[in-house]
């Protein structure tokens, strides 16, 4: 049995292409890791085109429970090698096979793998990580309670994590680099907000703790910045942007830009024919959870043009 | 009083613009004719990502609602031509004129001005007008219960005016020049539709009634089709698709491609430095709201960028 399209993420990219391509009556594969991908950790989001207010883990839901009403399949599994292949009817397919074993036979596939959160690469990063080094602000702001912590970063997503983070803790610097590269929105609110502290200019040279650093009771208790000041914290949270997810994509041929970005134009087609790409994987220069959406919408709709194309339009 | 952004149309695109840019700290007006655009003719809409079933209204309301709150101003006013001129303080700006009279500025301007129905251009069509020929199904299905109608098209709103009119009609025809190009989904629902029949190869010759035409008391009763069979109907809906509104655009110097859609790149920038251009008015070929809406996004981001470079960031 070959799927006509399978998606390789469950994001919000991922799970409205499921949706879309399913309602084209493409029969629809979504291999997802995290069901609602990075969505998940988001606390509230507000820029969601007609909702005013939303939890991550609800427009997730939704998203899924949409995807799954119109068709398509969602499978828990983590791809692990994508292949060009044939059929038992000897057509050209993709083979995605997965950590459980399977393998997926697909004439076409979206890549809607998001991104990785980037690290900042210093000594202790690695060694406090868990103990006082987090990469998601909405994940463990409850563990931080009257307590100081350093946000590291200066977009948007460091903004949210530093107002989230002053909903719990008692002061929270900011550091930024060069400059705040967040929506002017909530650069206000930082501005407003008398527990956040912004130091610009300079970046963290080292993060310092109690205990064997890596041992059990390790902690983090100091940061020192590149400037020589020293920063007494209980936590640090990096928001220094996300990397994106590739590896995949880049060994099936697929063409990245310098950084690594799938190469997508506006109809969300990669340089290889059936093969598409939406969302934070991409080059597209904004990404947002709605952007992702309609670019995945647009490769269900290319892959379907594709696919009916190849006179296979009524496989489900 | 220069304003960071104007929009011009209130349809999902017009309105997710509204939000975004209010979000970015743009002082922003959407200058909308029908608030909600063709969205508000649309009895359900279950692609919009997330909304498994929503109606046009609803949605319309919800973006509306999301732009008020997030700051964006909204009038009812119709624009009557848009020019590019000088504030009082000598700024380069772009002047919007209404039929209200008045004059409003801006340093950057989104054309979120959508589509207008197109027109079959055969005899009666005209005098018929209102009388029986409509191009609205799920405004005017209401008036044609338990009677027989022809929906003229073979796109995805066809299908869709089609199965509408299905629910209240005793038998609908469908008027199919080449082939249907409707999603697959709804290609299905319309075969296996008992009271729908699908006529395939030929075109409305022209549309006869009773009475004097353009005369009160006059009603559409025949159409007569080019292969020379005559239908006895109620009712003519028309849904061959939708023209772009481009004639503001033009005039500013906007270019247009050979449909007279207004091009964009990715980030929907036109051709002129602060005009963008999102939605059904663009060469975007999937006319979807959900892809307007993100368009409008991104042009949204694209004139906070813009605006920022010409240090106007803080304007709201």
């Amino acid at each position: 049995m070959t799927y006509g399209l399978i998606i390789i993420g469950g994001g919000p990219a991922g799970l409205s292409g499921g949706m879309y391509a399913a309602r084209l009556n493409l029969k629809t594969l979504v291999l997802a890791v995290l069901p609602g991908g990075l969505l998940t950790n988001i606390h509230d989001i507000e820029n969601w085109p007609g909702e005013k207010s939303i939890s991550g883990m609800d427009l997730a839901n939704n998203l899924m429970e949409h995807a799954k009403t119109s068709g398509a399949e969602i499978k828990f599994e983590e791809v692990t090698a994508v292949e060009k292949g044939k059929n038992e009817a000897g057509e050209a397919v993709f083979k995605v096979k997965t950590t459980g074993g399977a393998v997926y036979e697909s004439y076409s596939l979206l890549f809607a793998t998001g991104g990785k959160h980037r690290l900042l690469n210093v000594a202790g990063e690695k060694e406090f990580s868990g103990k006082g080094v987090s990469y998601c602000a909405l994940c463990d702001a409850n563990f931080y309670k009257d307590k100081t912590v350093l946000v590291v970063g200066g977009g948007d997503a460091a903004a949210k994590d530093a107002m989230v983070l002053a909903e719990k803790c008692s002061k929270v610097y900011m550091l930024v680099r060069s400059v705040l590269r967040a929506e002017a929105a909530n650069i206000k609110l930082l501005e407003q907000n008398p527990k956040i502290e912004i130091i610009y200019g300079t970046e963290v040279a080292e993060i310092m703790g109690t205990g064997v650093p890596s041992a059990a009771g390790a902690k983090v208790a100091l940061v020192r910045l590149k400037s020589g000041r020293e920063l007494t914290v209980d936590g640090v949270f990096v928001a220094i942007g996300l990397d994106p997810m590739n590896v995949l994509a880049k060994d099936l041929g697929v063409k990245l830009n310098d950084k690594g970005e799938i190469i997508v134009d506006r109809a969300s087609q990669t340089n290889l024919a059936g093969v598409y790409a939406a969302g934070d994987c991409t080059d597209i220069e904004i990404k947002q959870a709605i952007v992702g959406s309609s670019q995945a919408v647009m490769a269900a709709f290319s892959a379907y043009k594709y696919i009916r194309n190849l006179i296979k339009i009524y496989e489900k």
